[in-house]
């Protein structure tokens, strides 16, 4: 089963600022991590903070994976690109927030993507990816 | 460990009516295989329509459990009592929804307990339940 | 033909508080002429100041009436949880307001029962019971 | 007794279009029923497209009718002329509505005529015309 | 010098109806005595309660008029049409209103024809109108 | 095959008045000069400054027409009537407006018709018109 | 009779600045004009740019006079002190604007002060000051 | 002279939960002091979480009390059924808040009750029920 | 100890206007009775219509008081300067109003000085003063 | 001629997912045929998921084109940026949308383009592309 | 060259309150090193807390000065009649903020004043007016 | 020192188009006066159009200078990811516009870029870099 991690823009600086909030681990490697814990899964993962790359490759995850995870960041709450990019997918796709977006400024509340996301999960800090790639599992 | 999972209104339907939406199983079926999933987690039980009696079940758990599991169902919205009762919490809480609220009406986007939880899990029907509950174990 | 009628908030004072908006006439008092009026019909009664008594209570009557007849009073402008009991019924629901809603204050014209009842009446005093009950029977 | 029924625009398309929604019955015929129930009443009958005819309507029940039931339609939502008419009135005049407005577009929730009006029914299909007539009749 | 009066909706009903707020003079009356006092103008009136019409009668007073004296009545606050047609205009336009509109609902705050008028006057009774017709008089 | 051009409030007015918005052409030369390009085409013409007429006027092109273009003027903005009408139509209407109405005032960005049209064309002057009816030609 | 002229902030730049708006002529000179047309009246003036200061001058002026003219120019949409005051007088207030405030910035659309007024007069240049005094004499 | 206290959802907490924000003391021990300084009356007391419960003691304080202090807590900003059990009572009721509603979240802001309420004290900790105490009696 | 009471905008009217519902009596009367009942405090007394002296009694009163007691009157809503000077103070300030403010226009409902007040009282007449100066003392 | 046609975010999908929506032909198929219809022009083409390269390719045509057809996708919605490039071409540009956009969400009826266009084509499927081209030549 | 420097109300408290946020030094002591700094420059200062005063101050800097450098501070957000006396000026004049006013309270977002000024500067701390100053020397 | 520039979309254009607006010259051609000017520092410069490359830009930005001078552009109103990015950096920013951004569409006047600023300056025309770099040196 292949999954694609697929994360919006200046999450690539996880684990290099703000480390109060963030904690200090990059992404890539609490990836290592979750590849070993879910070693008969295929995890892709891409990272841009370029919106239309991630159009792009939710496009082409589209033809390659059977599920998606994603973290869209700022785009969450701007993209409408996105949310027609996702609203087109055939495979399902989990939208994560590292942190408890409800919890945050008010503009940060509204998301393009959850209309269109199978299921919504935010504040679980990276556990959230964990929890989203069970979802693909059996229960 | 000691966990408290605690339903809102009309969540007491849940496999009796509008199976196509909600399934046709019951909560309390659900929960019976919750428990024989986490057996090593001692897992209690709580629905009501009053409100009041929810806030009640709030106060009781945060003496009793290590960790609470909430679904406010329609007071999500309304109840500033049932989120003033999160906000005093000292054990985590984690909100779950069975559907994906982002995906109804207008008026379920906004919750009042959300910027009292420790984090939100929506959509993944019965399952948002089982994932809320691995977050009270080690990754 | 059982026909179940629901009261909400404040309704108890029918009759003791405010008789130049409401009259003289306590809703027991008006229930007994329904009845002889409308002898061939079952009319069941219920009124509670307490929302989640009145989810019970529309639970119970979808399980043994044929048609519902609900004032919300208060609650119509508050509660996402009667109106998502309202949402789960089998049987008709007519809500019914004694004063015409929409001549009052600007948060009572927005009701959360509207939406998935089958019609309503506003504004004809006691008469609107009387009315919804007719429109039970043939024409 | 005299009651002056008057419906506003598009409703000479009752029984012709969208039959799905209102039935494949016209308004003349509905009220040839009408008339011959309540044949003790005397039921005049208007129908316009046109705002200030409707108003022209409303001036000319005033004088001759005990009565008046008026079915807005659009002009509900946007007519502050046919508004103040009816709040110019000596006579009672009730709303009504086939469909149940409050399941209808956000815009069609709110009506310049309700506040002038007695009261209002809403939802009742044709039936919403006979209700109103009985309001005119004793208890 | 010759001035257009023309009146919107429900003001046929002047001296009918509510004397206690419009006075129990008829505009027909109140018309015999401005003609009087300014018999040097030359005055025109038309009063409809169809927009349509009004928007005719502008079109037709821009042709033969050297001024305007509007009172839009409810169709102040809805009649975009009404506001086109008082831009397309050559010649001056005064819009009155005899009730002080910024006393009343808060809908009647907005007006679609002032922007396209030359000036307003609000609240003076009938003399809005004949100290409109002192405007188109030398100071 | 039959279109119908209607053209509501104040296009009357086209090639009288503001001749450096609208140009100093009438419709009815306009119309002169499309019924000759599109000689195949049975064209017939209605304007008018009263809702309620163009109401009436759509509900007869219904009988009579394969399609119809409207250009609602003031009235694409507040007339409930109008888009009522339009969604009761069994033939494709195509909505235009000579100036490109997202330019002028907010209020004119909205329109009551076009949720009921098949299509917009806005800012085109008058060969809006002329490429509504080629959509009805083959491509 | 006595009535007090009252202008707020700015007002005393009238014929010094922007005088292809507001004319070349101060209220000063247009007050002696005023004054020599209407010698039967005892007309008193005060200027202030100081908000508290034009609220204490009503206040002397309702000991003082029978009439009030007041234009509160930019605290018009700002002063809920001058509002409060023009509510407490016992005499008759007419409000003035000698710009069209309604084809202006939408915030200048707004008065405190209107609800207060016997009548509101705008857009008519300095005149609107001449007619407002007519106002308080026999028609 | 009876005066009764009537304390909203979560207040139970008080003495128990963040006594950096309220305190060390439970209401009961307040109370207990109360009733000594204030000797002369008979002062009674209830606390619910449950919205129709405080709507039930509302109704008895009514008959049995000759003055009111609520502190409607959470339900002060969402409860049109408590809002409207104020406004039926005929002694007068003092709305208090411990903390001030205006320094806290936006939503706290707006009371249901206020409009009803005789007067409002907020912000001066427990000793708000000592000084609405105090306004029942003589100066 | 020493505190100051500064009132607001057409507060020296009490007494002259509105007897109805201000009372008869004058602010300087009430002082001398509330100078007599508590007549170990050192009370000063400020009173302007303009905003800015408000300002500078406030900035004078740090100076010279230990406390504050502040009816804003209209500037409550207006004024983000004495909201300002409010939140500079080193003394605790008390906000007052005589009549409950949250019963009269919307735009009364807010106030720029409640989040720098320590606590706030509406609707008591001039006993808010009064219950005010109370918390002051011990209880 | 030249005219450039620029195509935004996911329109490279067309002909590959939701056939039933979008029809089961790409754009470049549609193409071929467009420009074997108008092959006196020369149409050059360019589509992006990406914001930026969009603007840069407005900016090329600017250079290269005497005309631009621009169906902006999502970012018609959300894109200042796009507006701007919009608002400072020299040549018409023709702003095109497959659907009709009035008929779909709420936020998908403002255009940051629209104001720039010279004019706006929705609903008519891929022949907005064939009459927007049509446009650019005579008529 | 004169410029003339005018500050808003609260800004003589600077360097006696606060100084966490606006430091220790007054803006006296500060002015003397600004002049120091700029001996070329005549600078004039004005600080009022009264908005009047500062308008006053505006009219007479227009007639004495090159350039204006103003802190509205708290009038910023609520001085239609500062805006309007800005408009009036002849020559330009700098808005300055000491603090971020973006950081603060979103009542702070607005400025009056600012579509009047040449610019604005928020956020420098004292430097804001330095920076201002050589906004007036050449590049 | 080094100062990094970064220009947001559109502004390659500067120079070339609308120079009534932003003048004849390229910011290259400024640039290179202002390296000229302050020779001391080292000034970078990068502009894109593309939103993910500005975000990229102040990433690196932030690990190779002190300070950023930041004209977001579009941007400006719309990127929450460029918000983001700028604050997550060690170094100050200030966010500078060539217009004043306040006297432009009421879309302008928010910016996600503000809250994150050290300051802004806004309206000074391409001197507004040269201020921003005057405020890295000492005062």
């Amino acid at each position: 089963m292949k999954i694609a991690i697929i994360n919006g823009p200046n999450l690539n600086l996880l684990g290099k600022r703000q480390p109060e909030i963030y904690g200090g681990q990059s992404f890539e490697e609490y990836l290592s991590k979750l590849r070993a814990s879910f070693s008969h899964l295929e995890i892709s993962y891409f990272q841009s903070n370029i919106e239309g790359e991630l159009v792009n490759a939710l496009h082409q995850a589209a033809e390659d994976s059977d599920g998606i995870i994603l973290n869209p960041a700022a785009f969450t709450h701007t993209s409408v690109a996105l949310g027609d990019a996702v609203k087109s997918l055939n495979c399902p796709l989990i939208e994560v927030h590292i942190s408890n977006i409800f919890q945050r400024e008010e503009f940060r509340h509204f998301s393009y993507v959850s209309s269109g996301a199978k299921a919504v999960i935010s504040g679980m800090g990276l556990r959230s990816y964990e929890l989203a790639l069970r979802y693909f599992l059996p229960a």
